[in-house]
């Protein structure tokens, strides 16, 4: 943005502007050029990663227009979220998308190879947290991370998630996803030494109270280094766990 | 009960009594004669068990009446919840019991000796449990109980949990007391193979909600053998251990 | 566990394994195996009991899959809980599943001869709760438990449930099912010297907020040795209470 | 209020008022005086019953204002509710006032004949319920009702309420006192025939939420005839059981 | 009850039976005919009155067989609440019940005379609250009560209300039926001297909370005189309103 | 309405009526003519405005006979809220209703010219808030305002709304619509110098509770100026956000 | 604060400035400056309003600070919201403040005339709500209102309500404060016809929960015209009222 | 841990331990060391870096104990979080604690140089969320980070949090701490392009809910890459800001 100012200031400078002019010039100039807008400029340095359309409240005809626009500019990886089956065939009718039923996923053109610098660990309390998980997991994929899934490691049996001890060691960024009690996140963030992001889902029954008891669980963590998304948001933490896979190091 | 009711009417039979007077008898017994009157007849088949008296909401001067009326009549241990320490210092005046700060009860007399068939383990996650876990061990002592104390075995630390295994799986039953999240219930219920009893606690700020989050949690456990009592309810918990501990094999 | 760890130090004592080999088989050698897995190894002890398949969220193709391979490890009952009605029908083609339309739940082979030490009694609060009733039920017999069923015998007319005091105060255990204001569990607990667990129901309608006021009401139960399990969960309860059934007495 | 606006009519009618005068006139009379104002009009009608003063919030000078020009009228009884130990203190150094600690009522003048047409059965589950119990029965006292009580009759020894039934089930109106719980209205209302006013109570701790948990227990009573007042809410109960014990029958 | 257990005493008496034979009969006989069940006993002295089957839950054939059953008897009105359009059609083919849509009851054989003391008015906020207040007026008046409708008289146009203050003053019972801000019974409760039965209804969006904030304003009326009952519960107004209109007066 | 009591107090005072028969009429003209029916008469005032029908719970043939009444009357604008889409086809039939699908709205005759004093600015979150933004938008523009939207200018891109600072200083009231976090209404609220009005939206998932989360953020809204209206009640925003832009200056 | 870039691009323009130092100059001046910070702008128009000080959590050290700053300023009240005694009474020691216990509110300097369009109504449902009436009122009039105090008019007696509907129907603006059922907005909601302000007050005990039964109630309103702000926020609708009542005619 | 294990198995392997030896070393060895205990080993490779204690719920003999001996073992910083004043008093009288009372926090020692790999900012919305705000910026320094503070940007002024664009866009890591609507966490989420940690506070009143309202209205943030932690849990959030601050990058 400075740069863009500093223009038209310079502008002024040479008589090549008139005050007024400038003014009007600073005023037309939309504020996400004054550097408030970050994800396109940012995005643009890190080719190759995918772009991703929230699927949910879109018809099929305004995925398929802006799919078909993303690609035209170039764009080799596009992700669909919270697509329903329904909406996926009509757009398969057009495109040529792959859709990840258990995710709700539609995914255009190729995954990118991941350019993150450790890898992801996608952890889920039970096989019903697994819809959730698949679109944090799927996310961070076509963000360009590595991926590892640790799928139906819950506390109920705790001997699962030691056996995976190694992996979970050794990743950047853990997703840990449950419902139910939720104390995955917990038993997590103890046992690693980087952070967790937990992901309650709604998957429970009575005094779940369709996340609340997992979500309420998860903030109340005593294990450091554990935040906590909204429930069932597989794709904000697969978002989050990509941007701290990608933070560098010092120059 | 039917000892009476039988009396009364032996009494009819025998023309001791016409129906009109037996049929006034048994309008005036009061129904507790009637068999519906557990604790009481229970207790006496049991000697030796502690009497316990609820100290919240009575006065000292009515703590030491019940108290001394009931080493009166001949009973060894007295046990007093609830007890501030005000009341204690009152009730010290007058009778020799000790008080032990951190679960706010009194003790009057002689602990019993354990008459239960196991052990049972009181388990905490934190440090800050621990009151609520003393009002239980002292509770489930009092009846009878041996008791093992694992306190601070929280989940966030799991191998501290793990490290108890063998005291954990000899256990007849186990009371796991946690704020927070927790999700101590449920890791260890997924450890053992007896029944777990739940303890939430008001320990926790915020999200905690003064015990709400981890009730819920532990109500979703995912591990087969758990149920759950009020929050800060040790005295409900030991009392229910000691009557799980008590239970009778095959005759 | 041990003696598992063990024999791979005695190999390695003996010669007959390196170090490095023992590490390796230490390594290979699921944490279930050091002791964690309680369920098979136990549940190995007491033959004849029934395999239990939660059938919520598995595919009819699953759910055939995981029974016939239990069949033919020789189990002689499976249990198949939270089944939908379609589900058992595509079962049903395949595996010769009696389906018990109340409690959703499918049963594959013959229920075993009850072996615990005492009787377990189901009551509701009203017919509405007896679906549920009968999830805990079927349970229990299927863990090899004898079963007194008290239905509809709630505390709007207390009458009905005092009529059957005896079947009550010879309980090794009760399993008291209710849903609306839930208050079951509490005159039970009055009644009975042996632990109830409270099961709140969603049955009702506005303030019983699908369940919570029942469970809300049984936690606060004033009567002694009652715990509570999550909204209609018929299975946890059946499941616990066959634990404290099979408990044994002194050696 | 017909009468009145009658004579301002008839006035216009017979020439001593013009219209622009009863306009006027109905304009300026208070609405009170149009009819909507019941509470005083009919109390003129039943003298002898004691006035009622809300103490909460009003400071001792006002409270002695109060009393003094209700006395000055010729009230017998004054009522004085939620008045804490300290301004009872200080408006007995003006008034003779007798207070009630356990209910925080004062009372001046003498409680007046029972003039109602039955009896009031006031019941409580517990001791600790016994202020909010006593705030429902001495306000039916002073509104002129016979009032038994039944305290600590609680549902988790529901013999020690059956032994009560004689004065249960001839009761005009019951007023239930209960925290925890609160299964005290549905076992009454299921053995009575009468209306029966539940008042939950906050007493209690964790999960009884501050009474809210005995609130919805009594909201979804399955026994029919009860109804609710708010949490603690004694003289509300006291009121409305006074109203119905002296509604009249047939003329 | 006293009549039965009477008998038996004399038979004892006039020694036609041994003590031994008659507890067994005391034992046998149901705990219902020791004078708690109260509904039948009662319900036979008003005759004319429906008997109400709750039809929530029941299948067809079991309510056609409960209500054949019934007017076998020699029951003259019989109602069914919560009942479906579709089941009341099954219904219809076998026994001729009218059904009112509105309230999905079904009505067999003819409406009682009114019999109680006063008048019952019905009172609704909205129109979306007709179908709770047409279940509370036919089960009052299936009960033998004279029924005054007031439909749409919510309080933000209170003149509606004040239109019809003289039937409102002159009820013996009120039921004030409202959804959203549920303010109706307290504006109510201070125009009427008689008891007011406040229903929430769940009719409403957002911040009613499917009643709970209904609900709320009712419980916390600064009217004296107001008690409530669960949300949409229109037929425990209806009953109890009943109950309240059948009282006697002094003899 | 003075005036119409003025002319029955007239005939009184002219002889034309007795007391008695103004007793009568003044009983019989209802209330709303004393006053309190503050809408028509003042709508009255303001020619040319909209009638806005509550399409929700009345059925196509009521609607059609309300609109076609209105439309006789002379009302040239008739608005038709919360009206599905299966009803507008089926008034469509009989009425040239044109159909809002996004509000659900019916619209009837033409919208009146805007008379406010200035603009009402509509402005949401997200796409997704689009159809309580018309809702509101196209009840203010029926009341005659004048309507600014700007859409889809959430604070997680607060360049989007800087960019539109100046239609939004201009406003004289601003709807401030969202869903999810709701922090629209308090980031304007600090912006702009007018009265905002804030509507949150149930838009959202799991933690937004159904809306819950954004009403609570508005009513704690730390920016001076704002008020809140139910969970999606755009209708109510328009309607007082026309009130408020109707408010005419000093005389 | 368009003037404001204006005079530093004409001073580009005019060489008196490089771009670098207009750059300069451009992010030295806070986004205050560019127009975003209205209320001192417009403050400054509308000279004699009094400034707001926010008291909680201010030493009084601090809150003598600010104002005799802006005594210093010229400013002639200065008004101190949510200030406790204590601080008031340090504050008296240095500042001649007079205090209002009732609302806790300190006036520095003299009220300002009134130069609001209008009245401005604060109206109670009771005595209790006083305090935050009194934020309410001294707010608006120190920020140049004329207020009618209608105190203690609550639904409960609506005949006191209808008593003053002349300065309710004259109103501006109508403040209706009301804790308990909250029920005050609707009803005035419905009898005026300007905009209502529902401020819910904590007063109240049980199911009140502190203000949230009011706040919903008020939400709910289904009068038109009625908003909310928080719970006990005086200030929020005294400001807000004030910002109504001084929005101009057309021109 | 491998190795610990390998080099038993190699002393056994060696004939220097039996295999009985070594199987009790095993069991012997704690948890801690089989490698679940993360802290302490990698804290090790950090030198320099403070030690935390958690001071709620110790008592002052505790923290001087706890805290001599981390001195006595090198550690050159000590931190104590949740230290009343009074606590820190007593600590003060054997220790050099310097006590922050904004932050109730106390430091022994000298905090360390920076050694992470960016900046850490920690912004708040108001000035009464500072207390929490010096717990997450004293904690983040205490683990070796730079730390700048933004204080009082709340989003009802954006224009103050837009004065500091640079600072926010140039952190590794942004902190945004908020209490009443919690809107900070999602307009900083949609400025910078680096995770961003919401912690929501307590500052609030009424329908702020004890930062309840915060907290959801975090949750449902719709920027991406915010994640949040408990209510007021300052240390929590400087703990994992600290933790992504130090991830290193690609080797």
């Amino acid at each position: 943005m400075n740069r863009q100012i500093l223009q038209i200031l310079r502008q002024v400078e040479q008589g090549k502007l008139t005050a007024q002019e400038a003014m009007l010039q600073l005023k037309l100039e939309p504020f996400a050029d004054l550097g408030f807008a970050k994800v396109d400029q940012h995005r643009a340095l890190r080719q190759g990663v995918a772009e991703i359309i929230y699927g949910e409240g879109k018809t099929p005809e305004q995925i398929i227009g802006i799919a078909s626009s993303l690609q035209e500019q170039g764009q080799k990886t596009v992700l669909i979220t919270r697509l329903s089956p329904e909406k996926a065939q009509q757009i398969q009718t057009q495109l040529s998308v792959q859709y990840d039923q258990s995710s709700r996923m539609g995914i255009l053109g190729q995954m990118p190879e991941p350019d993150g610098i450790g890898t992801i660990v996608v952890a889920t309390g039970g096989t019903s947290d697994i819809p959730v998980a698949e679109e944090a997991a799927l996310t961070a994929e076509a963000l360009g991370n590595q991926v590892i899934r640790l799928y139906d490691v819950g506390v109920a049996g705790v001997h699962r998630l030691l056996a995976h001890l190694e992996e979970l060691m050794s990743a950047r960024v853990v997703i840990a996803i449950a419902g139910m009690e939720g104390a995955l996140a917990s038993v997590i963030g103890g046992l690693v030494d980087c952070p967790v992001i937990g992901v309650p889902t709604s998957v429970g029954y009575g005094a779940s109270l369709n996340g609340l008891a997992a979500l309420l669980s998860m903030l109340n963590s005593c294990a450091s280094g554990v935040s906590v998304v909204n429930i069932d948001n597989g794709f904000g933490a697969g978002y989050l766990a990509s941007m701290i896979n990608h933070l560098e190091g010092k120059a």
